[in-house]
């Protein structure tokens, strides 16, 4: 597969092989930054735009056509599978998804079921197959999943969240309870990731957004084992996969053990320091990705770029994808997204 | 001082010497958790309760009298030296904060006096003087405040925030003007925190609550230095020092700088290894508070008892101050905060 594409930069730097230069991405980059995106958004709902594989598709392509990133990922929500699994789900992309009715009950849970995406989400695969074709190999598509502690997080809060008290409630009340939607979680991703995969995807990430809100010891009871279950799950010889966690800084190390090839860091933690730790605690072989703090880009040209120049410095030139350390911001002006691309390009 | 209180434990433990068990209180312990405190509470809004030294001294004393923590913090809020530096502030408890006119501009900082908390904020003085003569020495009293970091996130974004992006925008646009607001609060807080050492305060305690949402490089640049500006000026003999992050876990070793003798930490690092990391880096001579995760005590009586002993032995028996690792949420049980409280008492 690699040799086909004309910009393998990502799927070399996630294996660690020589690279003429880290590739670059953002998370979210498909966002409401770009004017092109609130044009096609403005005419259509949240969760339409996400199943409709030709505007999906066009929104996704934006920022690769806009500012030449190395990947592009295609545009969904983590929470598509969750409405697939039988939850009434209401996207408001300024406020965040809501769920009428959260899940509380043992009923609740054997009530979901584990969604055929070929049946119950074929929208995201076919965005898949789109998205290949119009690419033509230029550069990889990353497909992307929620992780089960994440998923979950949203299942029993009924939405986002500030302290998960209703979450934690239930994982320091009934954690058999959590285990059993913990465990039907992990099982629609695998497969829901597997047929991202056969429908074209060249790069996996998981997201497990939320775990770092958890002590170390309940992140490998309640996330760890479910994210391990997930990787262990997919077919994907010669597909990276990668793990992103917000606030990982003190989890790295059971992070290391997901079975993911690239650990995906916030900006909480110095990239020096995570590679450090990760070389001396056995994980050498793992790459990193990120981790400028998405509000940089709000700063002035001279600051993004000594920002970044300064977090390439420290990752080293093998086994690193410049990335943010979490979404692009809504609020950034596209210029300044642009030089945090044009940056990491110019230093070669 | 220590010799005319009855129990100096947490005295003692900060300062690391013997005690026949931890000490323990809770942040926000006077609070809406307690049926007693929103019976005060419902006769009266939230900031008249913080400048009225006799209602703001009662629910200072009920986690005291119901409880039986070893030590008694003044019920106030960090933003009320804030308020009288000139800023108009709304608090709804429920809400959080409410700056309606956000600091943007050098103007505006010009603007902000340094208040003399005798004239401006008497009542906090007051508060802390009626507290004693009440406690009688029976347990220490503490006093707080906000550090500058924090304070100026509510005031450049004009109340609670997500990303601080309003805050983070002067950060890498205009550092300057963000480091003079700095200043001035560092100057006001230093004043302030004296003066409740001189109106009778034990122990003081600076929230840097959120710190920790920073890069290791901006938290060294725009949170340290000011935290170390605030401890130096503090007339502080005899008197313990305690600093709060919440996130604190990838900024342990500067944190440690700050000139605190006890380090305040959140659920999200392993105790176990915060005191061997500040260990190795030469700062065995500083004491650790915490680091219970607010959300356990959500949980059933016996995973609160077990996490606790778990704390309890990892922290070791010298130089800890049990506590949680944020403040206690307004739904937790009275009788799951005692089993916190008693579980820590029996453990000797």
């Amino acid at each position: 597969m690699m040799q086909t594409l004309q910009n393998d930069r990502l799927i070399r730097a996630a294996f660690r092989q020589p690279v003429d230069r880290a590739p670059v991405w953002m998370m979210r980059q498909a966002g409401r930054y770009l004017p092109e995106y609130r044009a096609v958004r403005g005419q259509t709902d949240f969760l339409t735009l996400c199943k409709t594989p030709e505007l999906a598709a066009e929104v996704s392509l934006q920022p690769y056509d806009i500012l030449g990133v190395d990947a592009v990922i295609m545009f969904s929500d983590i929470l598509i599978p969750v409405e697939a699994m039988g939850m009434e789900l209401e996207l408001i992309e300024s406020k965040g998804p809501v769920f009428h009715t959260p899940i509380r009950t043992a009923e609740q849970i054997e009530q979901l079921i584990i969604p055929d995406p070929t049946e119950k989400t074929p929208y995201a695969l076919d965005t898949i197959r789109l998205l290949r074709k119009q690419l033509n190999n230029a550069v990889p598509l990353i497909g992307f999943a929620g992780a089960p502690f994440t998923l979950a997080s949203y299942m029993v809060e009924g939405g986002t969240s500030k302290n998960f008290a209703e979450l934690k409630k239930m994982m320091y009340s009934a954690p058999r309870l959590l285990h059993q939607l913990l465990d039907k979680l992990a099982e629609t991703i695998t497969i829901y990731l597997n047929a991202k995969i056969e429908a074209g995807a060249q790069v996996v990430q998981l997201f497990d957004t939320w775990a770092g809100e958890l002590s170390p010891q309940a992140y490998a009871e309640f996330a760890l084992p479910y994210e391990q279950k997930i990787f262990a799950g997919l077919k994907r010889e010669g597909i990276p996969a990668i793990m992103y966690i917000n606030g990982c800084g003190n989890i790295l190390e059971q992070m290391a053990t997901t079975g993911a090839d690239v650990l995906s860091i916030d900006w909480r933690i110095d990239i020096g320091d995570a590679r450090r730790r990760l070389d001396a605690a056995g994980f050498g072989n793992l790459s990193l990705q990120g981790n400028l703090d998405p509000c940089i880009l709000l700063g002035t040209q001279e600051t993004i770029a000594a920002s970044v120049r300064d977090i390439l410095q420290k990752a080293g030139p093998v086994g690193h994808i410049m990335n943010l350390g979490h979404g692009i911001l809504p609020m950034v002006p596209v210029e300044n997204a642009r030089t945090f691309i044009d940056t990491v390009k110019s230093n070669q």
